[in-house]
């Protein structure tokens, strides 16, 4: 799990409301999208310059400006300025290391979450700072690396499917909302397919590796919990905000998204005490399989250690030792020391070590 | 334990209330059938089509359809339709990876359960989503498996036993609910003898198989945990709920149900930390066994180093080496020998080794 | 610890309030007995039927019916019936595997308590069910085991000790919780001493029969909190009943019996940790025993083994050894490996490995 | 620690109120001493009977009657009638297994604390019952030994320092309170010395005993806990406590001691925290050094095998064997033997075993 | 980490209020710097004598005074008497064991912070204790040892950038309490720089000094947990007093500080989840590597011991052994033993044991 949480402390004495960007540097150029609709009309355009969005304030209709890429104050700070944001909600959007909180603004809503998905190389999991702001009749995000999150909501604006081109920025909130939580269903399942893996491997043939990919998945663990607890309390107030903003009939859906993070807190925590379980299992069948291979071992030792104490008795070269010189006495020492070694073997067979 | 929660994401990116069933699909044809009852009146019928329920509606008799299968969208929706349900509780309805949860529709009450009993090979715990919508008039049941944890409350229906006949659709309700969590019981039940089993068997005779079977009881309960704290939560919002279509009558039998739950809770917590106890046991008691075989090892091999070390030096071919020559010598190096042997068999007594 | 909760299942799919009696039957007969009495007169006697006990209901006088005996669906019915209890409080009495707890029923109150004492055996607890009912003038108590829990209390009624005379029915049943409460500090202490007992065996000599008496007492814990928790909540709740049924001066006798509840889980909790404590010392110190041992013996071994390959190399028959020939070198071969134990010796002092 | 909360079961049973002495008699015989002041005046005196108290309470000076050995029934009932005591406090003032706790009695307030000093050999914590009650104008302090806690108290109020003559027996109440919180910090000061200490033992060079005093010092957080917690929320009661008894200017010092405790909870949680890393760190790095040991003895054991395998081998008597007849093969062996060893060395270096 | 808190006990009986310096003194003389400014002028002067202060105290400007060096009683002193201060507040600022907490004293609000940063050598950190008072216009801060911390607040308002200049002593209160915050970040990051760190050398060569540093970061986190829970309940407090103190544009302010003690204990808590399950992972791969290490070095003995006695067999001196006398015996013997070992290294890679 990928956290761009460092640097944070470049920030340390400047002045709050100060905008500079915290996180990593993903895109070249901001890219500004904007999409304008009502039930009837959209206008769906990538504009260049900050400026060709505020027209669309003005109007009536729903209007979402989409920033990919947060490292430019400027353009964060002409958009924050013509929407009235205050300083320090700029601030928090250019900060990537931020806690997901939703803060009642009186005339908008300022939302943080956290969009996880799988890195590049599928094994590790990409947590990304998410600002969502709307207000009467706008909705503006911003983020660093462009994602294909949004897309599935777009295509729904685009076609007029579902009730979202009837409805409110609060619905259209709630909508990108619920692809971000969607998300983590995703991620989640992989886990669990991951972990159900390494569980049939813990119970074939527990190896090293294992024991390796059961701390990545409890690491893994750590950073999600992080993630989703604050998400559930922010949607929980999202939901109870006894605000003009949100309408009656979006605050249906709020709770349902409120109890798909609660599923998904259930799963992490699930995951948690299943890793857990895991972990203790591996530990114990791998001690067991241990003392198993040293049990035998000794065992060998100790059935041979007598026999070669025995040969090293005739082995000696006493002028007197009536025994060498008696003819059968060879064939006796080799039939008591066969007699040892089955009375060692039936012992431990009897104490039940062998 | 198996639970039906993969596939979830296969929604992600869909309109909300999109109908799409999420879960296994576990029979052929949906199957409806009502029963439509009241204190003299009783009409049992498993009908074709949904439409044939619909008459049913306007009686002002207690009317119950029961629905095994939920896989076919176009069955629940017209239901929906026809009762007047917000498409997210037919969405939730189809997505069996519901939390157990209530929700207050106003003029109806949404509560969705998990249902559980043993798998038909009778070792792992079986999970199944129920949702039961009840309303003025009317109870509506949605699974997907068709199962006999209802027919005691069919039985009781027809043969007008108890006060079933005489009450509303929220003690029908109630007595639904009543049945679920009776199953737990009947679950707990054989945990409680299994876990007493593996518990004589630590006690007697540890052997790997315990641990696992430790661990495959300390996983199931992570799942019961799942379901069960929130079938508490759930009904106890359903008793404190003013509304008016629960009557006070049937307050007292959800109070029972609630205490039930906390008792359900309480067993499967008192298992919890019996199993934690019983594999920290197992461990210490393993590992003593352990312990004790290669000491017992170790010491034999312990006597015999030094006495081999000894024949060892009778072995050595120097020309000059006065006891050889001796008569006696042989006898007395067996005297040495023996006397070595008891000595430290006598130490190690008094070390308390052996 | 013996605890009677199975069967709880034969219930399932039953009628609420079916009288089916869940738990161990213990007595043969059923064995109720009457006191009634004020201030000035005292009426005591063991009735043969129900009928007995209904005329004491009309008298002002406190009446305590005590039952010896649930298992009797008839007479359980019948005194429920004539005192106008619900019959889901009958199913309860008769239910065994009840969660302490209180209920406000109105005009009288219901207590569930779970009373434990020593089995015969004197090694094990076990707990009862008791239920007490008490209203406006008078006091019901069942139980199946007839016990002499509650023998103080009928002696300061009959001897006209205290206050007990002079007060209603709730000062009965106060001093009747008061009594399974005093219980509770018996076993206590009896508890406290054994873990005493452990703590100095632990110190002075570690056996493994001291690991299964932690393991045995930690249960017991498991099983005493299970009864203890609810106790207190059940308590409080009775102290701060804003019922008509509890006197002011009764209630500072309550608020009493609740920190006695306070002090046993306190008391229970410290014994938790303080058994926890215990177990990861014996694990430690037998572990610590064991790698002495160990060490010792792997020490011992590794002395004689240069030894016995040195006189090995002299036990060869080549030809030409030309060592074999000298004279003095036998005495030589014993310097040097005697020189070689006294090094061992002091290296493996001097790394305190000895 | 020695708690001497043991015979509490000889209550089991009598009446409520009942004045039994419950705890160690330290004392021979009851010591009683007056102090009464206002601004101006202070008179001190060891009274010998009860009765002699009594002419104080009349007066509006502030007294404050003080009591060394509480196992005299008589002297707590007169006392306790004369003040106006419920019996139930007088019990709870025998009785020094109480849990700390705070009481409001209307015209006086009752608070139980456990006052912690090192017992006269300097190695364990003893705690012991104070009983305060403090009215209109006294102030009653009830302990079994006699000891120098409120010395300084005593000390003030004679040399009038301080505002503590100006104020009321809210003041003194507070003053002996804080005197008693105050050596809860002197107690853990030597506590975190001693734990300095051990953790430095722990660096240097862990022995067996260090596994004792962590254990030893783990088992004095579990009861030093058991009095710390309590007392925190008792002073929180007592501040927040609308009562005439406590002046607002007292009110100001009770959060002040409010604050006093919640520091000493704050030490013991940490100083819990850092005996179960040492426990922890002692655990591995004895099983760490252990390790090692057996590591390199077994690799000395593992390097002499094969070559007294070897000198075996030459030491047979076979008839024909070649190489016993050529003249440097002695030599050769040596090489092979030492070359064999060398190998073994350098691999396991190799390796990192050695 | 170090933590002055010794010597709290030579306060121990004294009265309260009373001015005694506890914990460690830094400095030789006193510092008292004065900055008095508002949104034109700006005054700065490091004076002598407390009087100097006191005439900026009647200005309407806002005057910060900042003491470095608390041990003199008489400076801190003076100063509370003339800024109106409660004994008890005074007592607080001399006492560096305090918790961090606030007061509100009605005309002015008392806030006590932890400052840390990492001491001279770099490897530890280094708590500090600060007290902050503020009141209509002016702001006083104390602390022992004279530090960087309070530096860009300074330039701040040297050069008037931001909104400092502007606004209140509410708003520099602000402004220093997040200076204040903003440390815990930059030791926040080192320390996730260290742990990662550690997590390298754990994955790459586990070494017996990474164990001590894991140990090491525990432990520090320990006391960060202690120095960072209480800030966030302070600064929650501050934030909803509803003090005339506070204005309202500044408690937006507030609230962006409360979120950063949120960051600081969520990463507190994400780095004490990594400590632990990094030491368990050092603990089984440090266990894992030994025990193969053991079991390599015991197969190979296993291998050995038998082909040891083989030829010890042949090495008995008995007169009549028929295989001696036979030509190819020698080789044939060599032959068997090639066989043993190769059947054994066989046997054992088909268990997976080697």
């Amino acid at each position: 799990m990928t956290d761009s949480e460092s640097k944070r402390s470049i920030k340390a004495g400047l002045s709050p409301g100060s905008l500079i960007h915290v996180g990593e540097r993903m895109v070249e150029k901001v890219r500004i999208t904007v999409i304008d609709y009502d039930a009837d009309n959209i206008f769906e355009k990538e504009v260049e310059t900050v400026e060709e969005c505020f027209r669309f304030r003005e109007t009536s209709t729903v209007t979402w400006i989409n920033i990919d890429g947060i490292h430019d104050a400027a353009v964060v700070e002409k958009l924050g300025t013509y929407f009235g944001l205050h300083p320090l909600i700029l601030e928090d959007i250019m900060t990537t290391s931020q806690r997901p909180k939703m803060e009642d603004l009186g005339d908008a809503a300022y939302v943080v979450l956290k969009m996880i998905e799988y890195g590049t190389d599928c094994s590790d999991v990409v947590t990304e700072q998410m600002s969502l702001i709307f207000g009467r009749n706008f909705v503006l995000t911003f983020q660093e690396r462009p994602g294909d999150t949004f897309d599935p909501v777009r295509e729904r604006i685009r076609k007029g499917k579902g009730r979202i081109r009837k409805m409110g920025p609060d619905y259209l909130a709630y909508a990108l909302i619920d692809a971000v939580v969607d998300d983590y269903f995703i991620v989640l399942e992989r886990m669990g397919e991951q972990i159900e893996e390494i569980e049939d491997e813990l119970v074939a043939d527990p190896k090293k590796t294992t024991l390796n990919e059961i701390h990545a998945m409890k690491r893994q663990m750590i950073f999600l919990r992080k993630s989703a607890w604050p998400m559930r309390e922010l949607i929980s107030r999202l939901e109870r905000a006894e605000s003009p903003l949100i309408q009656k009939t979006t605050g249906i859906f709020l709770r349902d998204v409120y109890d798909h993070t609660i599923q998904i807190i259930d799963n992490i925590e699930t995951f948690r005490d299943m890793l857990s379980g895991m972990l203790d299992m591996y530990l114990s069948s791998v001690s067991n399989r241990m003392n198993e291979v040293m049990k035998v071992l000794t065992i060998i030792g100790t059935i041979f250690i007598p026999l070669t104490f025995l040969v090293g008795v005739y082995g000696m070269n006493f002028k007197f030792m009536p025994e060498l010189e008696w003819r059968g006495s060879y064939f006796v020492v080799w039939g008591v020391m066969i007699a040892v070694a089955v009375f060692l073997v039936a012992y431990f067979r009897r104490k039940k070590w062998l």
